[in-house]
């Protein structure tokens, strides 16, 4: 008998490129998503034995995705949800799962009705956990690459014999926005709270002068969780992308910040979490989510 | 004494990420910038012997590059000129080269006056070919993701025992638009005449009917040459990204061009060049340039 | 007053990229890592107020990991638990942190003496968990890609009516393998222990026949667990890489498992965790490593 | 009357993914490509009139690939050969095209009958030009990565007011070897040559000190026209991977070229092409190989 235990397991087929066209009139909609659906449960027969009569196959989920979106997605946290009450109610033994979402966002050429280009620079996130009857909604996006060219400062640090950076008022700060958020809701219009948490996030980044990219993150969690009372918790993973000023004295030019390398490694790499005051935690909900502590 | 010979070279610093605020007022602006220098000219002594000599060092060549952005940046094209200029005149034995520059596009968050974010899908291309006196402009983007859900069929190929594809009159079209064109002319508006050509391509990408990704790769090109005298030349290496129906009959479900898989290889690959009737061509400015015939 | 809260956070310096070469005699040797240093604690006042007292400059954290270097690396783990211990030990606000490495593997050219070539196919990991006093190693890899020909099959699966898959007892299985395993000990040769648990894996791998991934990630677990006492726990998140068999009927030939087309995505993709009997577990440790449940 | 004209096309069915398993015995072997077909020829109407009676589907080009797979690999080159006999002989209107593969390399686990794993760091590379009767195999590699802790330096460059770097007689030299051999013949054993050159050049990367890595490359270059007869021409494109000596001096460490960091980018590019003395040129076979002047 082994002495091995499997301790916990999801499966399913990851990254099904989707695209979904309304074409009900002549002025179409595209939806262009990648799903992934894993799937939780009594598993241990098929990893102990190879017995798979529990292994709902990963090409089925597959079949299903493709099935459920004939009529329609509104939403990829909507559509996640149609697929966690499929899976879970259809199969005794699927206790729950993880589904996700990448959405990628198209714009009209011209406003012309069925011509269009991919137009955002960020990648939407949408992550549904569902454990029994819990459900949470953890949404959100990554690839926002947002820069500041002042009104960014670094000074008041310890310093210690490695220490060989000097403090400035003035720098530029630039991040690749990644940040997830949970709604403590599922009665929400997801489309639209996506649309204006990201705009809050955005104009929240410039508001105010920053001290260090924690603080710039700490304000724009709070602008999130002040505007949007459908979130009670927000993370992000945000890289510091450092832009040095080119040392020009060499040819005796000047650089009052106006000239600057800006490099690829290593980089400031600032992850934290915010929740709303008072908020229940739902930690179990993150487990498994990449980047995040 | 070898049997070797050098038949052909250039070299120098490659992907200088370039950032340059001009700040003279509160409301700054930002220009983004990956610059590639590289001398062509008398390098053999360095290849056969390590006699280097005649080496203008990569290292000096970025150094060059970060000096003169003090100076201001402009447009890609004009920036490459002045490297340009500056390395043939400096060094008797560089005879020309190529520099060649990425622009990154950046839009104002909430009109801010110093917070911004990227915004732009594609990433614009500027190469300058230069050979003793003569100068050549070869322009572009890629990265540029257009879809017509309409509108686009693909009937009346020659069919052998390999072939299975049906024909269809109505089928999703997409492609990452690549594309570099080539100035007849310096004297342009080099900022103008890039926003006003990808701006002819996209709208000439659904405008008409489309029989093949062939067929609309001359629209395109017809499009640019008619509405843009300034240039003489352009070509295309474009992916036909394809989506694929997918097939619903398992479940009795139709699929009206509604639901498709997005594929990512194989993929077909169209590259075709044009010219304006009756304009020189110069084939050998375009030597090098990646994934064009 | 805010009404957010932090309620976690690290940070540090990512993807330092450590190039160290060993030259006390004419037989160099290298080592090369690319190292991310993370510190947790009391960070409240740097999110809230941008009070900066606590915050160890991530460039301070950079130089610190080359300065270690001077003195050696010996194995991704020890040098991390150099950099654990020191930071620490110098702030009494930092409480513990992660600390990461990846490790490229070379070999030399012809057994040269100060010639290599990067030559191993994964990248090796280490991760370091600090809380306090108590520490956790978790190691592994990523990117070794294997592939069994035949002795694979997936039956035995559900039916329901978005299941068009075929049984099969003979096909092509490939995965991209990554794993982390936890030790139970820092009393290990860490470097004899990687390729030991790397070998058992890939040994295993290929050992019997695969009902489904699962079943074989199954077989490697026990294989670890039962060959290398120094292991408590070890996870797996691997993709299926489908391989199809090409459909040639429309030239009448056959295809007996001779000819396939390989898949990008959508993939498979299972994970699972394995722990020895009995064992603490430490799922804490865990928490924030991508692709792990 | 349109006033562009078509100036050059190619067109095909690119990154095939094509796996072969020989099992004729049990003990298997694999064959890995990745296969691009591109077609040209008259193809004016297509894209003219969106004329299709001369477009040899993509689709049918990828089921050609893959229905030829059936009866064996050989070698990519072979292999390529047959594509471009059966699509010029099918079709009048063919005169030619540009057929490639790439191929990756696997090793047995344990010297095991059907069990691989992906072994080889670089990716083979082959590629045959066919112009009616005349036909040119262009082979090479990339992703080889090298490095020599020592034997390399750089002095003697010229200096001017954009110089900073300082001359060096011992520094550490890596690049990724990306390099393209034409063959002068068809009639070789294309494997065997494969490995030999391939091993000629690795070891003439570190045979002799390095003056630059134009030195490097002519070294490279000089040793393959020498021992492979059936080679005429080479072509290299490599960067020059910096490895920039760590600065201790705040801590009072020295650093004997210790401790290096990997710079990202900038990096150096050298791209330099040489042939065999005497040899007939063949330019335009290499059109449209990316990164080869």
């Amino acid at each position: 008998m082994s002495n091995v235990t499997l301790t916990g397991s999801q499966y399913g087929k990851a990254e099904n490129r989707l695209v979904r066209i309304t074409r009900d009139t002549d002025r179409h909609e595209i939806e262009d998503l990648n799903v992934t659906s894993q799937l939780r449960g009594d598993f241990d027969a098929a990893h102990y034995e190879g017995d798979n009569s529990h292994v709902v196959a990963t090409d089925t989920q597959k079949n299903t995705i493709f099935s459920f979106a004939r009529d329609g997605i509104g939403s990829p946290e909507e559509f996640l949800h149609r697929l966690a009450e499929h899976f879970t109610s259809s199969f005794d033994w699927v206790s729950g799962g993880r589904w996700a979402a990448e959405q990628f966002g198209w714009s009209r050429i011209a406003d012309h009705d069925h011509t269009f280009y991919r137009s955002a620079p960020e990648v939407r996130t949408a992550v549904l956990v569902r454990d029994g009857d819990d459900e949470t909604y953890i949404s959100g996006f990554y690839g926002l690459t947002v820069l500041k060219s002042t009104a960014s400062g670094f000074v008041g640090y310890p310093k210690d014999p490695y220490t060989t950076l000097p403090e400035t008022e003035d720098r530029i700060m630039a991040t690749d926005i990644a940040c997830r958020w949970r709604y403590n809701t599922s009665d929400v219009d997801f489309n639209a709270s996506y649309e204006a948490i990201k705009k809050t996030i955005m104009e929240a980044f410039g508001a105010e002068y920053s001290k260090a990219l924690q603080h710039t993150l700490f304000q724009m969690a709070e602008a999130v969780v002040e505007n949007h009372p459908e979130v009670d918790e927000i993370r992000f993973s945000c890289p510091n992308k450092h832009h040095f000023t080119s040392d020009l004295s060499h040819t005796n030019q000047d650089n009052p910040n106006v000239v600057f390398y800006a490099a690829d490694r290593p980089y400031g790499l600032i992850e934290a979490n915010f929740a709303r005051e008072g908020a229940a935690t739902k930690d179990e909900a993150w487990v498994g989510i990449a980047g995040y502590c």
